[in-house]
Parts: structure tokens; sequence; C-alpha cells
């Protein structure tokens, strides 16, 4: 048996079907985002700007931020020093569970070290710990999502992304008496659109049926407080279980679900993935409580973000690149094949100091591949300029496509039927 | 439905079964480790000694550590900013992956954000990249491991805990042709014992088995330079793949692999818990890699731990209470039941200000439930005697049992049949 070989032929499947990735070595400069240094394979260093950073809001170099971590490692020391059962629970963690559960407007909170684990380890412990429970779950829902369902063993059924009346026509089939978890996500990430969340919330009380939302997507950047989405339509009595993230418009690391007492004690109590891990280090709850306090009484930033966005949406469109449209801060360009894709941000950062990530297959659909921008507050008019003039550079010695009917693309692939797993992406 | 109901059943199960935990409040002061303040349900402080640390050596609050967190954070900033993909693979993050393939003598290295998180998606993801690949687990392996095994899908046979004769018995039956995975960890974190790498390894080279070690409580405590066992027995070469932490006796948080390129390159590619992770924040990769290189070079804290680890053996022994023999710095000190186990965590806690976890079943065997206490070289002998007084009252007090016979406890456990798979424990 040739194991070195056989690892080495899983790595050229990725490089023929040129999905194989190589990680941009990067510095973030605090107080400079988004600018940072790059440094290529013979390690020669440049200054870039990031165009695609899930630091949505520039939370990362935040001085209060900053500060926070610096000053409680100071204090506290480097690590938790243990599960959370086994002396790891700390008091800034305590303090940021509560911060959570507050802003969610929930009886509790539970931190776990990534949004991956969150999903995983609570969907999967809700599920089965509801006897014979159906999990209905969005079609476009993240890996992690599905991570969790699988692992929960309770049967699963699919509901065409956001489609109401194939929900209805599920719960319908299921009945009314039988336990039920629908799972979804408010903002979708890669096409930047929302669920309808109160549809969702009146199906599930004509039906009686638990809802978990992701809103990793939005949490920080909408609501009055930042809670995001449910709490901008009002709607956060009416989810039972909100899962966010620590990791991205609030800059630091981690994820959390916020729900009832018994449902977090629960998840708490039975959850393998949470159990059996160190504890988030003191220095970093200390930080992230300090940007979810921040956001929750500053709305500058959000503003900045939208406005950003919303600018650059509309000067690559005017300059006739296929933007797709959204609804959210999301800035998908799309490109349409995975090979062009790959050229344009490669081109992009050896020509231009510009890093966009490509986005292929599968974790988007087969042509629909692009380059998904994420405007911060930080990136101020000149760099949108400057973004227009190499993209269009770019689509001109590349001759990618610009008449593309955008409007059409996600519902062209969803009619396809190509279920969208995505077994690789992030 | 009565959802809610139906969760707080699940929590008072738990209760019944004497399982319910309630985490502790502390407080860790970077100076003062193992002293922390703790906060009682009422919210009121009081100083106190943790005797169940994983921060082995104390590493959570070295100056270098901190300081490195400090200047890190106040450089690069709070985050990474995104998956590792996505913007986030930071310097900081490339350095510490270099610094541990070095330290295990590995072509590559994979930070992943939790032990638990490594585990689970380097083993499930080697596995099943192997066609029909069976894997070979001890009896023992920590929950994360089995998790890693069971989301493989692959076939899967349990070897009696360190028993050669199984493991071989296993192997002829597989026969040399077909691709085989042994998984198994170094040192066995309740019983403190150490599995016979080098005969797992003449094994798999008998019958062309790959091999994974967990060395999670093992790194930066043994060996010349903090490799772990395999480094002490010179056995690193010998094992494909190796498995560790930087929570634990590095002080921070983090789990990682080292193996061969292709290895690392694989779980790298095709690990969705990977993939869709935010990557670790460039100040906590660089206290990592300051622990590691400062671990590299010094021995004092590994020989003070050991010294202090033997004297707590030793003076507990000779104070007649039932200490489990060790070949480690793990220390047992055996309750025999739950209740008992629990109300004398309790009363140190409540009337001599030390604290230390009860671990019951499932997390241990049935009738081997015990009090697991990890000193560190921060634990000096003035300390130690007061720990010693403190369980000869509570023993007294609550009536415990002295007289167990220690030395044949793990292995009447597995005598008995009773497969231990940790369910909840950490």
């Amino acid at each position: 048996m040739d194991y070195r070989g056989l690892f080495e032929d899983a790595i050229d499947t990725l490089r023929r079907e040129k999905r194989y990735r190589v990680f941009a070595d990067l510095e973030r400069v605090a107080g400079k985002f988004p600018r940072a240094v790059f440094r290529d394979a013979a390690d020669n260093a440049r200054e870039i700007t990031i165009w695609c950073s899930n630091d949505y809001l520039g939370m990362g170099q935040n001085d209060k931020v900053i500060t926070a971590m610096q000053e409680t490692a100071g204090k506290l020391g480097a690590g938790a020093g243990g599960t959370r059962n086994i002396s790891g629970t700390n008091r800034p963690l305590v303090e940021l569970e509560r911060s959570l559960a507050d802003l969610h407007k929930k009886e509790a909170a539970l931190v776990f070290t990534s949004g991956f684990v969150s999903n995983e380890a609570a969907i999967s412990t809700i599920a089965r710990l509801i006897p014979n429970c159906l999990v209905l779950s969005d079609q476009l829902n993240h890996a992690s999502m599905i991570a969790g369902v699988r692992q929960s063993g309770m049967e699963k059924k699919i509901f065409r992304h956001n489609d109401m009346a194939h929900l209805r026509e599920l719960l319908e089939a299921a009945g009314k008496d039988r336990p039920k978890l629908i799972v979804f996500e408010s903002v979708y990430s890669m096409d930047g659109d929302v669920a309808p969340i109160e549809q969702i919330a009146d199906l599930a009380e004509e039906f009686n049926a638990l809802t978990y939302i992701d809103e990793v997507h939005a949490v920080g950047m909408y609501g009055p407080r930042g809670a995001g989405i449910c709490e901008r339509e009002g709607l956060m009595d009416r989810i039972d279980i909100i899962e966010g993230t620590m990791a991205k418009a609030f800059g630091v690391m981690g994820g959390y679900i916020t729900a009832s007492q018994p449902i977090v004690d629960a998840v708490r109590s039975y959850a393998s993935e949470f159990i059996f891990t160190t504890a988030l280090p003191p220095a970093l709850c200390a930080a992230a409580r300090a940007s979810i306090d921040h956001l929750k009484q500053s709305s500058v930033e959000r503003e900045g973000q939208q406005r950003q966005a919303q600018r650059t949406k509309e000067i690559l469109t005017e300059a006739g690149l296929p933007v797709m449209p959204t609804e959210t801060h999301i800035v998908p360009l799309i490109v349409g094949e995975a090979r062009g894709c790959k050229a344009a941000s490669d081109m992009l950062l050896e020509k231009h100091n510009i890093y966009i990530q490509p986005i292929n297959y599968p974790t988007v659909p087969k042509d629909t591949e692009r380059l998904r921008i994420t405007p911060t507050p930080l990136h101020n008019d000149e760099m949108i300029f400057e973004l227009r003039d190499a993209l269009l550079q770019v689509w001109d010695v590349l001759g990618l496509p610009k008449n593309i009917d955008t409007s059409q693309l996600t519902a062209q692939a969803l009619n396809s039927g190509d279920l969208v797993l995505p077994t690789i992406g992030g």
C-alpha cells in the first residue's frame, strides 16, 4: 500500500479540477486595514488591499477591542487552562455569554471556539434530544449546518432555497404532531440574499416546529444594536435558537448560540464538541465582548459599511461589470467559469495589489463562479475607484464576459435541480 | 409538542444521575497561578488554588507568551478576518505551523481551532481518502478521536486498551493488503498510562498500516525539546501523523497535526471543519509559537513539573490516600462512587479553597470515580502539604474509603468488558 502516493493523487485530483488552493500569506497591519502585507512564494513582501475580508466592519483593529485583548492577557494570562468543566470557565467568558444573551434578548448564551463547531454541536444535539425529530433544512445551508444535521442522525428533508411553498408542503406532510426543527440562515453569504424569516416563523407556529437561524453574516451589521436581521425585522422572540459568530463583523473569533435556558443548558450538557474543548482564552472573550458592546451602542460602522457597499455596487455596475444584485453588504461579481475566476484573482493580486479570493464550484453552482467582494467602512471611495479600474483591466486582458444576466443567476442554478452541497470552499 | 419541557427533562435526567455540571467561575491571575479568584453563585469572590488545570506547566502566564500575544494584537489586530482561504492566513500562523513541523521533525503541520477539531477533521479525512480503509482504534481513545472515526464512515475495529496481542489479532484478520489506520494516544489522560508506541510502530510496519497518535497530554512535557512521548522514545519518524494541542502544556489554545506534506495537504484541502473555519487570530498564533519555542530550549518547566508531580504522589500516598500509581504527571485519587466524588470536590472548594473537578462515569468506568490532580511546577511543597491536609479532612468527614487496591483499577474496569465511550466528561 503506497499511502503517500494515495494522498498525492487526492491532491492531484484537485489540481486537475482547478480546485487546488494556495492560501495567500497575509499580514494585516492594525490601523491600516484593509491594507495588508502580502508575501509571495519567494517570501517577497508588498502591500496590497484586501477586498474579501469577513472582518466586515474592521472591528479587528478597533482600539477598544485590541486594548481589551492586551489588558486581559496581561492580567489573566494567555490561555483558559482547561475545558469549561475542568477549570476553564473564566470570568470574561461568563460576562461575554451574558452580553450575547442580552444582545439577542434570550435567556442564555453558549460560546464555542468557532461558528462551524457551534452549528455542528448545537444542531446535532438539539435534534437528537427531540424524539423522532424531523429536521427541515434550507437547500443552501452552510456546510457546518449540514454537518450538524447529518450528525444528529435524525431524518431530514431539504426545502428549496427560501421556498415557503415547499417548506409548507413538507410541514404538512409531516403533520402538526411530529416534532420538527427548521434550520436556516438569515443572510446567505455567497449570494447575499435574505431568508423570509417572518414567514418561516409563521409556518413554525402553525405547524408547531422549533426554529434555528444562523446569523453569522448578519450579527454586528443589522438591527439597531447589531443583533442581526431578526432584530432589524423585530423577530428575535419568534426564533427559538439564534446562532452567531464573533469572527466576522465582531472581528475576533469563536461562535455561539443564544436560546432559552433549557435549550442552552441541554447543549452545554450533552454536546461532545463543546464538553471536550478547551475554553476560549479570557483575552479573546474580553476582546469579543468589547466589540459586541461597542456595536450595541454605535451605528457608525454599520452605516459606513452599508454606504460603501452600496457605492461599490453602483460604481462597478455603472462600469459595466457583471455585479449580481443583492439586498445585503455582499457584492458578488460573476465570472461564470472556474479557470477565468482563478486567473482574475491571480492577476488582481499580481498586477494590481488587490486581493479577492475566487469562489468556484462546489461552493457555488457551476456557471456562477465569482469574485465575492466585501466592502467595509474602511474601503474609501478612492479604493473603490482603484478596484473598478483594476477589474476593468483584468476583464479586458482576460476577455471575461460582461453581459451576464446576473438577476436570474441564483434562480437558474436552483431550477437546474443542482443541489449545492459545499464540500469544499470557505 | 412541549419543546421547553423536553429540554428540561433532558437536564433533569442528568441531575438525577448526579451528572449535572455546574462550571466553576474562575479568574486566573497572571503571575499568581495556580492561585485564582473563584466566584460563587451569589457572585462573592475569594482566592482558591487550582489543582486540576491542563495548563500543565503554567505557560499561560509565561511573560514571553503574554508579551507575544499583546504585541501581535497591537501590531496585527484582534482577529484573523477570514477562513484560511478567504484572507485569513496570517504571517504568525504560517510561522507557527513551521515551528510545529520542526518540533516533530515532520514535513508539514496544520493548525485547527481546537484539539477536538483536529482529531475529528484529520482522522475522518485521512480515513475516508484511503479506499476500503480499516480503522483500528484503542478502546480508551478520546471522544474527539471516536468522532473522527465515526465521521469517516469507514469500517472500524476497537482493540483492547494497549493490548498488543489483540491489535495483532485484528491486523492479521485484516491481512497485509488491506489499507489500515491505527489510531491511539500516547498519554491517556484519565489513568495517566502510556501506549507501547514502539510495539505499535513495529506492528504497523509488519502489517503495512498507517499510524496516528494523539499526544495532546504529552506535547511540551516529554522529550528533550518537548515534542512528547514519541520524541522521548526516539520514535517520531516511525509514526505517520502526530496530533497535538497548544491548549494544555503550551498554555494557549488550538490543535494541530504534523505529518508528511501530502497528508497535511490532503487534510488542508478536504477537511470541511478546517476549510470553513476562521483562522486562529495572529496574536494567539504568536503566543503559541513563543511558548513552543521556549519549551524547545528550556527543560526547567518539565523538570519542575515531574518533580512536583512525583512529590504529590509520594506525599498523598504516604498519608494513606488512595492514589492510583501512574507513569506520568497525572495523579488520580480514587473515590469509587459518583456522589462521594462530587461531595469531596464541593467540600474542597467550600471549606479548603481548593479546586479539583470530580471525574465521574462515563468519563471513567463506574467504581473508579476520581479526583484527577495535575500538579504543575508552580505548585510548591507548601501547597502540596495543604492539599494533603485538606484531602485527609474531607476523606474523614465524608467517610470516604482509603483502602482501595488502586493498582488493579484500570485492568479491573477493562476486564469487566465495559467499553468506555466518554459521551460526557471534559
